[in-house]
């Protein structure tokens, strides 16, 4: 039987997954970054990413829901007023609404999500199922993406503010409130696996957390990478789909 | 096919449920508020409870992660906070425990639930899996048990305090919080109920709803009669069992 990592060891690990499966690493993100698309590509972006957006809190839910551990439960309630808000109007997915807004695209078409990549909903839907089905250790280790966050959004928001005339500061309201909360969030996640992961066995089932997650950032970008860049022939029904 | 019942109608249907079926009508409470327990008795009720109490966050959380409404979910958030409280020591369940404390009992056999009645996790764990399984309107319904809750709350508090020298205000604690959070929760599920049943159909299943919930209440305290009062036979291993 294999000696379990230390706690510098699995970090490390962790990390590693990051940079090399971390979706900042994505030729679409290259493309979004150095001002690359159109305006139309941007929205197809943003109103896929909706989708993720829409089902953070769901997700979050359900992580509180399979925990016995009331200091745990509330903690990761923090995530549920980031991204819901403390009253109408506030929070992360009314943010992303105000990035959608700012695109041109109608509420309606964002909200309803009925254009969006089924590749996309599939991979969130991945993403749910994992959080409800798995032991709340992986569960936790699959935001570990966060960790890797607060680079991507600083390199997002600085490109797309330089190359697109259609984003402005507040339209990247989105972001900048993430810079503050992934880490905070992160941080947390990253303690609670270095203090529960103890086992060789528990620490491999919290890496592949994490590669999972960063797979399911992945496919989205690759789906909309074939719908909207290349050879960009979107599904039919999807967002500016020529097939009826 | 029947028509709709007006709102009005339906309310008054399920206050006609809550006054047939609310476990204010049971002995093992009369017995409770007349003062005529044990403290060996009162402790196996609150012991067994807290089984209940501490389910209440993991079934608001089951809602809120399976609800697509952003302003529903953030108000059902509050139950959340109720019940897990703003830090640590602080919220319903911790104010549970103070009930326990009081009564003499130790927080380790309290918290692990290994001293419970089957029956009690039976009927709780019934609860929980109706929330997350039938519908938004299903599971939002079964919460409207609250709207009987505050008259049974004050005689409770009376009588606890007028006949248990081991009962003191600051042991009610969770009572008294709960004389203003459960009419705010009950009002909007009501509220929530009217505006969303508008069939006969849906207006069947939310009365189902709350009966079924009226239901999951008696049952604990069925539990509690014959384990405690009469025969007074505790199953094997749990709490003043006499059977190994």
């Amino acid at each position: 039987m294999m000696q379990p990592r230390t706690e510098t060891e699995l970090e490390a690990e962790l990390r590693a997954i990051g940079a090399a499966r971390y979706h900042h690493l994505h030729p679409f993100h290259a493309l979004l970054h150095e001002g690359k698309l159109s305006k139309e590509q941007v929205q197809a972006w943003a109103l896929n990413r909706y989708v993720y957006q829409s089902r953070i809190p769901i997700k979050d839910a359900s992580l509180i829901a399979r925990c016995e551990d009331k200091d745990l439960r509330r903690i990761w309630r923090q995530r549920l007023i980031d991204h819901d808000g403390m009253a109408p109007g506030e929070g992360g997915i009314e943010r992303w609404l105000k990035l959608t807004d700012d695109l041109g695209l109608r509420r309606e078409a964002v909200t309803t999500m009925r254009l969006a990549l089924p590749a996309t909903r599939f991979a969130v839907d991945a993403y749910v199922a994992f959080v409800r089905e798995r032991s709340l250790l992986e569960a936790v280790a699959s935001s570990l993406t966060e960790l890797f966050s607060p680079d991507i959004i600083r390199t997002r928001m600085a490109g797309m503010l330089a190359s697109y005339p259609f984003v402005s500061k507040e339209t990247l309201a989105y972001f900048e409130a993430r810079t503050s909360e992934a880490p905070r969030d992160a941080d947390f996640a990253l303690a609670y696996v270095k203090r529960n992961a103890k086992t060789r066995e528990l620490q491999e089932l919290v890496l592949e957390a994490l590669r999972f997650k960063c797979g399911v950032l992945w496919a989205q970008l690759d789906a909309l990478y074939y719908a909207y860049v290349s050879p960009g022939d979107p599904p039919p029904g999807t967002f500016l789909s020529k097939r009826s």
